[in-house]
């Protein structure tokens, strides 16, 4: 059996999903909501990204009206981290919150990338694509929670999700190799950001002379 | 003179234009916003849910582009709205918001499950772009006045949708009566609500273990 | 060398393009983000609006993936931007972001209005159109900064943006001169929102019998 740089894009797509989904059930924890609000949550959560994306290209209708598996995923997604979820406290939900949240915006930006080259985009929209693809979930679940978007957060989350993106269009231009591009784009997003979280790493930041 | 569905659909959407123009109305007053702002507002409200509707079905231009009377109708709401609000105290703006919102969301869901099923999409996609439509208004709404959307607060918002969405579905395949389903999945997920909003009716709530 | 019509129109979007871009700078500012979070801020604030005109016209794919020029620009902007955004003082960012928005709110809506008329769209909804582009870039960095949105504050926002979008409509109907229409609807939203800020002129504001 062969596995073609389609299926590829399926499998880390459907781990984005799920990730996502998590990451929405995980705030959906913290605001206390009834399951149902909980599931429009991660819905928003896991295909938010993937939607402006395909909004963005053109793409019609867009892919979770399409192919049915991505709400499934979501539902079953739910239904099983419930019951799982209740069993942690406040500190472990926002910790598994963060590493969720950076393996789908990984994931995502990978994907947002790959499509954008796939359709012959320059560098820089393919960049500006992948960035827009990872963020859009998580900045729409955190928008409805009323939280602080992570973008704007001081802990390098656009920075790493721009690297991962040069490096897979780098990777891609070079060699020509999807798949590899990929994981390389979605590997250096990933390890800067869960870096940036564990060390506490903070990239200069603007408005230091905020006292004068 | 004969009554067809599609005639159906347009009363249906004309009148969750109003309410959901009325809603933003009421929140504008809150607000104290003058009087093009809340014009702007209200349109929001009522135009944001098909609007997003229409942008994931892949329906271009947008339904309010192309048919004039949807504005016209968000116009003449407001100029009514407005000095018959100026005479309601903030408590009875807040009852009655919470009613509009309610007919509004009941009337947007039905009307975004029948485009999903026209074309013949699954359940589960025709379920999801109902909650899509109903509540694609109420938060941009509730989000640009800062508030905490509807669709998260624990009186049974979401799940008033879906259960509306899934009945309409039900019905729809069983009489293949468009009309019929609609107002059936409607009444259910007004009744719903309204009873939520009523007796303070909520589900278990997801997050009980918070303490330890 | 002649000057078209589309010349004009590429020079304002330019232009609104770089003052928006400019706002988003300097709202990330005064959050105290670093240099990659500023640039996102920075490209959804500049490219939403003419984002979201051209989904619900339904262009597709959407200009900033066709034209690379957009975000070349939006990254020159915030390089050039940043070393001199770090000599001002709170007081003076805050002058300028509302200066920077008004122009953009300005060239924006006069883009949009335009769009709509070239469509041969009725006025209402050319209006409308003007004031979802202009407003557009500056709600989504609102939101996003988790900072009350322009459109929803006292002074006369929504209210300059429809002054201006008739004017243009008007003086387009009567001349059809596209560059006399767009210069003239701009210098009125512009003219309006500058006025209103130097004199905090507010309309009666809806909402006065609060207290009863």
């Amino acid at each position: 059996m062969s596995f073609t740089a389609d299926d590829w894009v399926l499998v880390l797509d459907m781990l984005g999903t799920v990730v996502f989904a998590l990451s929405g059930v995980l705030v959906a924890r913290r605001l206390q909501m009834d399951g149902f609000g909980l599931l429009v949550l991660a819905s928003v959560t896991a295909i938010g990204g993937g939607t402006i994306r395909d909004l963005v290209l053109g793409v019609r209708p867009v892919f979770w009206v399409v192919d049915v598996l991505y709400l499934w995923v979501i539902l079953i997604t739910c239904i099983v981290a419930i019951p799982l979820a209740q069993l942690l406290s406040r500190a472990k939900v926002n910790w598994l919150l963060l590493r969720a949240d950076a393996l789908g915006l990984a994931t995502f930006t990978a994907i947002g990338v790959n499509k954008a080259l796939d359709l012959g985009a320059p560098a820089i929209v393919a960049v500006g694509m992948g960035v827009l693809t990872g963020v859009g979930g998580g900045v729409i679940r955190d928008v409805l929670a009323r939280e602080m978007p992570m973008v704007l957060c001081r802990e390098i989350y656009a920075t790493a999700c721009i690297a991962g993106g040069l490096v897979q269009v780098l990777v891609d231009h070079q060699t020509g190799q999807t798949p590899l591009a990929m994981l390389s784009g979605m590997l250096v997003t990933l390890l800067i950001r869960l870096a940036a979280l564990h060390w506490h790493w903070q990239l200069p930041t603007f408005g230091k002379l905020d006292q004068h």
